[in-house]
């Protein structure tokens, strides 16, 4: 019993179809913005959840369980759009197709009246792809369970290695890249080790466990304030993470990572059992199809340069947002996104109604902030600079303003609530069979 | 840096050591028995998790994480006892060992004083092992795992189906076995698509969606008295799952499950693209290599004979219990397992105090239960026989009272409460790509 036709061609209809490719922060606004027009709207996703990334590192940490951070597409979407779940591996704007392989493996070619590219970016190994295997990223939520199985698993055999040198390379957690990522994966691994594990591990002395978090910059947290990134790094080192910064990382395989400062001098190798890759990001590769199809620019981050209206020169029925465009540059978190789907929903709205278009996106700046320990996280907003647990409570009640759906708040706070009391993370399981 | 030698010798030392082959209800309840003796009591296990096994559909059904059904032993029993992660993979009574393939690779062999045996059983195909690949198994946290993604995804690829036998093939869900797994099951994926998915796929008709129960003998719920079998069939009935009994699988494949009337007829084919096997069980593995070391019978469904006192006949410092046993051929449930490994203790701090052995091992029978919806079930209780919501508070009583921890069960009991009362499911996230 097979399908009648490996291609399945999918041209709009009467009405007016936007599809979404991407449902990220912002395609999720984008499409949510155009709930109540007449047009038809296709969101197209490779997983079928809306992942909320900036909470990802706690599934990673054995805090939070996948399900509170990724509500269900359809759920979120599908009684008013229609979700297909595929990888979006080409775009024609001639012919205002995107091409799908669907989760069946046959190819949809889906139609487009609008398009909004909304794919967010991919992990950068800087032309050393060879390195992944050793360092994967932590971008999606399998990465993230991935990982958390990779840290759990990296005690159990310390816990049966017999060579000093072994065990000591099986504690040794090196996260490369101290931006937001880095700093909060490193602080969490740190407190899950001095409280959560404690006492749990007679075979160890968990004292001799390493976080150690690089960076080629000569401080954490570019966006932030000196002074904010200085209270970070202390604050880091307090909780027992080694910050190397200054050190570029020439080398990760096997059995670690090998880093030289970049102030010049002698390569050094760290043995690390688990590498993180935090570092550089670039726009996902549909991105590159876009660029070639519309004969445009992206810039070296792979990011398409858009117009004051986020449409691509030439095709003001092409909208690119978030990580994928760049838009005077703003940085890749997901405030941007958010604002820029809400800004095309509005764009479109305007067209589909016939009216005038608003005037060109602009950005307000709500500020950046990132989370230290349990009662401490820096933030940044319009220059106002709070730190410690004042930074904290504004860190909580944003991040808990923006998870989607009112249960996944109470379910998020009830478990940050339990783990600060506790010390206990309630996720520990590591799914698939723990091998070497 | 290697690791000096591939085979550890780990021999007990000046105190008793008893090892524990298996954390499920039966090994973690002897383990947590003999917290106040000075034996080194060393617990064995595949995952770091207990497993409460009896919720396993619930997360198959994106209700519950993973984490809320599977403290980590370490949390659970590590501030006491050792844990190792390992499959164990022999037993030598004579030289007193058990063979551990580690996680690291390596080979640990494990003397004891005293062993239990506490492995559990694994599914049984009646000699056609091949199936296991179309119809595999709901035994652990990784099957569970990987069923909901295919529930999922089956959802995901009907939605993009053209042809309507390729779309029927996938709406349609077989479980095989009409015991407490198979007809929970059944009952949780009924009310998921009657309820959850509602409205959220434009492009299916959800009344297509065929859960097909199916089982050899004429009744479901083999232990129960038979008014409660006739009440579950009814209530699945009226729930709209497609119960087929007094049927015999003569044949799984990728397309779905051919089967016959025991009563003599034709075969049938059932097109389905998913199909569970909840039918047969068989001791684990390691059961056979220990009825081998001690020359003792196993009985068809692999289970070792034991004594009264859940001892290996000639080798009183070895514990069979659970699942891995025959004793007077109690039921494969959690009840009789708990109270072995709770006999099983007693005798042991009897042994090391010194003092007189307790008597034979007797099973009290606290009766069985099963869920049908969300609002009945049905429990036989020592003749006292409960249906509907009286039956189903008692079910949730007796379940959420076993779920090891109180921040378990309080969460478990909102995941309830809130899928009761909104029809939604938090962990509706297909892990892995979604791939036909």
């Amino acid at each position: 019993m097979a399908e009648r036709t490996d291609v399945i061609v999918d041209r709009p209809g009467d009405r007016h179809r936007v599809v979404v490719v991407g449902a990220g922060f912002g395609g999720l606004n984008a499409a949510r913005g155009l709930r109540r027009t007449d047009a038809e709207v296709v969101v197209v996703d490779r997983v079928n959840h809306h992942l909320f990334q900036p909470l990802l590192y706690q599934v990673a940490t054995a805090l939070l369980p996948p399900g509170d951070i990724a509500p269900p597409l359809r759920q979120v979407l599908g009684k008013r759009n229609r979700v297909v779940l595929g990888e979006a591996t080409d775009v024609d704007v001639a012919e205002r197709t995107v091409t799908l392989t669907q989760t069946d493996g046959r190819t949809r070619l889906l139609g487009y009246d609008s398009l909004v590219v909304a794919v967010g970016s991919t992990d950068s190994y800087f032309g050393h792809d060879e390195w992944r295997r050793w360092a994967p990223p932590m971008k999606t939520l399998d990465d993230a369970v991935a990982l958390r199985g990779r840290v759990l698993g990296a005690f159990e055999r310390a816990a049966v290695a017999t060579v000093d040198a072994v065990r000591r390379r099986d504690l040794t957690f090196a996260i490369i890249g101290a931006g937001p990522t880095g700093v909060e994966l490193a602080g969490q691994l740190a407190a899950m080790t001095r409280r959560t594990l404690r006492g749990q591990y007679p075979e160890l002395d968990l004292d001799e466990v390493r976080v150690v978090l690089m960076d080629a910059l000569d401080h954490v947290l570019p966006p932030y304030a000196p002074a904010l990134r200085r209270h970070t790094e202390a604050k880091l080192r307090a909780l027992g993470v080694d910050v190397r910064l200054g050190r570029k990382v020439e080398q990760v395989d096997e059995d670690g990572v090998v880093s030289a400062p970049t102030a010049g001098g002698e390569p050094e190798r760290l043995s690390a059992g688990t590498v993180v890759w935090a570092a550089g990001v670039r726009a996902a590769p549909l991105t590159a199809k876009l660029a070639a199809s519309a004969g445009v620019d992206s810039d070296k981050r792979g990011r398409l340069v858009v117009r004051d209206d986020c449409t691509v020169p030439g095709h003001p029925e092409v909208f690119v947002i978030g990580d994928t465009a760049n838009h005077r540059d703003l940085p890749g978190v997901a405030e941007p996104a958010i604002q820029q789907g809400k800004y095309v929903a509005k764009v479109l709205r305007a067209r589909l109604a016939g009216g005038s278009a608003p005037g060109p996106f602009r950005y307000l700046d709500l500020g950046v902030m990132a989370t230290i320990s349990a009662g401490d996280a820096v933030a940044d907003v319009r220059g106002l600079r709070l730190r410690g647990l004042v930074g904290k409570v504004a860190w909580s009640v944003v991040h808990l303003a923006f998870l989607v759906g009112w249960r996944n708040r109470a379910a998020v706070l009830a478990e940050w609530a339990w783990t600060v009391t506790t010390g206990r993370r309630n996720q520990r399981v590591i799914l698939e069979p723990v091998r070497a």
